[in-house]
């Protein structure tokens, strides 16, 4: 699966992508100033021969050569070097030249904790401050295509809230029923909603048993969506530093996965990112998941 | 079933309960000033020396003694006679002296079409103008309560909007999926509830289908949530002027039902209104409807 790398100029932007190459994950095409590039290269002791290397000179135009390679169907995923994060995504979002669709891209973390019986996907807690409906929608369709490309055929989504009850006082809990209502009349597709449901009663199903919450979703979620980046955030980090959760991370909702792993990842996370990648990739090259946003 | 009938100063107001006393109804029990009532009485040659009459100097007096007796337990249904249905409610929902409950006074047409299988609630048509959620919360269980005490265990109700999908510039439908999943919740209780619906999915199976709308209530429904008077008032008025229903009326959450028929209706729908307050009360009675409001 090809992949273009963007302005790799640190070890830690360099490494990760040969290594995933090195286990067969991805094809790495390097993309960024070639004489960093090389010298990076050297002090690691990286053989990055195997791997085409286009020259640019610096990480915008890094960005905007790799997103046009996206365009050129040349790679299927794209990764995020040694540049901002907004750096690369303002490219990938220009509405002339990028590689956008009709839906909202999103973040999901792919995580699995040992006190949990499955892995499931945590979103947004990186991309979207304070969705709306409409894209907290998009958000969860694009968990949703994550979760096929990983072989869950009818994932269940629980819709977090901090109470599982409807009070219009909390919006989440009013976007919770809508969300549900869509998925009923096909605006959302491929997946069991409910919410909104408590952290509690979406990770614990004695939990929920206790507070008389009927749902085919509660302690059995694959697909954990947010209310907004604050809680998401909070709560991803604390599964990771606290619970010991093994994190990967996609980027979802563009023409392609976009990988954006930080320097805070260990090297097995960043492989695990590239791994969920590669998937989400295939999936979309064997046509089983569209770009198009749900009814409307 | 004892009914403390205000201000019966017309022939409309007076031959309307007497002929639901005639049919063995309801009880009446005359509260306005007592030579006025003679007088139409006689005129109209109405016997009315089996009922109790309650004298009294004006229609606010009559509407403050009425509510006192349905307080002392004295009467169980209140019927407007020939006094602003804005004056009534007044007395009834003043916060010391009044009949309020926790939940909101709402307003149910009892509707029989010839075009459609079965009888159907359509509300709130006449009393709240632009309801919220939480209204509309009770809105649905005071309907509900009134399905009930027809004999409808588990009335369907659709809660219309003008489409069938989520949509957030369309706010009906928004709060049709919150009310949806208040009912999954407990919330909302002893009906099956779906909706957004429009009016043909909601009155027609095949429309539905059409559409590809799986729905419990679609084509089904024994009660029509509408999202505001406007939209109520125009399809109960619709439905009665140029489908030919059948009409009966009632207002529902406060410590008994209440008749507010006007001068509009027919004899037949008058003794309607009378039969349905008669049941309600007597569901109350038994204790098998609570005045309370849903969860929260």
């Amino acid at each position: 699966m090809p992949a273009a790398v963007v302005h790799p100029c640190s070890s830690d932007g360099l490494v990760g992508p040969i290594q995933a190459a090195e286990r067969g994950l991805i094809k790495p095409i390097l993309v960024g100033p070639q004489a960093k590039i090389r010298s990076i290269a050297e002090a690691e002791e990286l053989d990055i021969s195997p791997y085409p290397l286009i020259d640019v000179e610096h990480s915008h135009q890094a960005a905007e050569q790799a997103v046009a390679m996206v365009r050129a169907g040349e790679a299927e995923i794209l990764m995020k070097g040694s540049l901002h994060t907004d750096e690369l995504l303002h490219v990938v979002l220009n509405r002339n030249t990028g590689i956008r669709t009709e839906r909202r891209l999103s973040h999901c973390f792919l995580l699995a904790v040992p006190t949990y019986a499955r892995p499931f996907i945590l979103t947004d807690a990186a991309i979207n401050i304070a969705p709306d409906l409409i894209t907290k929608r998009d958000i969860c369709q694009n968990a949703i295509d994550i979760a096929h490309a990983m072989g869950s055929e009818e994932p269940k989504l629980a819709i977090l809230a901090a109470v599982e009850s409807i009070n219009p006082a909390i919006p989440a809990t009013l976007d919770a029923a809508a969300l549900c209502k869509m998925a009923d009349r096909g605006q959302i597709k491929g997946a069991i909603l409910d919410g909104p449901l408590a952290f509690d009663n979406a990770a614990d199903q004695e939990a929920a048993r206790t507070k008389g919450i009927v749902s085919p979703v509660a302690g059995k979620a694959d697909i954990l969506l947010v209310p907004d980046l604050e809680a998401g955030n909070m709560l991803a980090k604390q599964l990771i530093f606290m619970a010991h959760a093994e994190a990967a991370g996609v980027v979802a909702g563009a023409q392609v996965p976009i990988v954006l792993t930080s320097r805070a990842d260990s090297v097995r996370n960043r492989l695990a990112s590239c791994a969920v990648a590669a998937l989400l990739a295939k999936s979309k090259r064997e046509g089983v998941i569209g770009h198009k946003a749900g009814g409307q």
